[in-house]
């Protein structure tokens, strides 16, 4: 059985149990808490040398790490993923662009702000973070104005990773009230068969 | 033909010149100067609303973006993507590590200093991303001290998203002298049929 070593409120673990949900996929889920430095133990480097959550577990010895990575390993030949070769590399770019334009800005906010209680020192770096933030969202907006879903017309693993820290971005200060397409795409997502909101309770 | 919009001396889009020629795919090459606004005209956001290069032009109207979801796309079915689902996951993992982990700090540092001129309001920033690149070099050289390439046993596009910044990590003030596994990596990287050296001559 797979198992998967993460925090069930960091969005990138989040994203896993997404889609273990839809699919339902039989796995055992490993609390790690970051802020007590459970990354960076010895036996969690053997699993991930990159220290950072989540690591799923496939065999003895057999570990992936990225979350992105791990979502197109667990949606190949699912409807999650498209088998077409245009749509599969439509997927991987808006999962290229949630980690580098929009986790970096809306999930680092909100880690500053959620997880650190938005210290003194972190202040300037958290009201850095706004501009990259909306300028995400906006991109996001302009998309879901045109097409129902980001790949295609239904949800694949590109939604699931997009919608773990978007869906939570007022917790890092982003006001979504005027983002009326992002708001319809909160609605149909979270309509998913399978669909679990992001809480401790489901470790 | 497909067309590549994009700055023959930013790693991110070396890395589709290099697959292109490793795999000897026909292109033609369009240079977008990003210092003087060219990724911000309404054509260019037509093709990617994010404002970034590379842009592969694969007909009218279709467009991908993200370097390392286009070499997805190109790669598939050569050996520089493997068909084995575990090798493809793993090859997404190095490629976000590569996003997340290494580029926005060595890549970075070295924008700052080659493309800036390293500005003194920039100064604490280029400094602040030495640490974060060198933690992204160790996962790499532990990594190579035990495998010859970074998935399987020969080159992938893993190898070209991770070489694109690594090679040029000096540029950004990265001291790769004890890196001896990196180093001999790039030898082995550099002796595939088709290799290029990073130049504006390519475009």
């Amino acid at each position: 059985m797979y198992k998967v070593f993460g925090d069930m409120l960091s969005g990138n673990c989040y994203k896993i149990k997404l889609l273990m949900q839809f699919l339902d996929i039989k796995h055992q889920w490993h609390p790690i808490d970051i802020l007590r430095g459970e990354t960076h133990t010895d036996q969690f480097k053997r699993m991930n040398p990159n220290t950072r959550i989540p690591v799923l577990q496939l065999a003895d010895h057999e570990y992936l790490w990225e979350s992105n990575a791990i979502l197109n390993y667990l949606a190949e030949g699912t409807e999650f993923l498209p088998s077409n070769k245009y749509e599969r590399a439509k997927v991987l770019q808006w999962q290229f662009f949630e980690q580098y334009s929009h986790e970096p800005y809306i999930a680092t906010a909100r880690y500053i702000n959620k997880y650190l209680g938005l210290p003194k020192d972190r202040e300037a770096e958290y009201y850095g973070k706004q501009t990259g933030g909306y300028k995400a969202l906006s991109v996001m907006e302009d998309h879901l104005s045109q097409n129902r879903f980001f790949v295609g017309n239904h949800a694949t693993i590109a939604d699931i990773s997009l919608y773990a820290y978007t869906h939570v971005a007022n917790e890092g200060g982003f006001d979504l009230f005027t983002y009326q397409h992002i708001q319809r795409w909160f609605e149909d997502f979270e309509s998913i068969s399978g669909y679990i909101e992001m809480s401790r309770d489901n470790s």
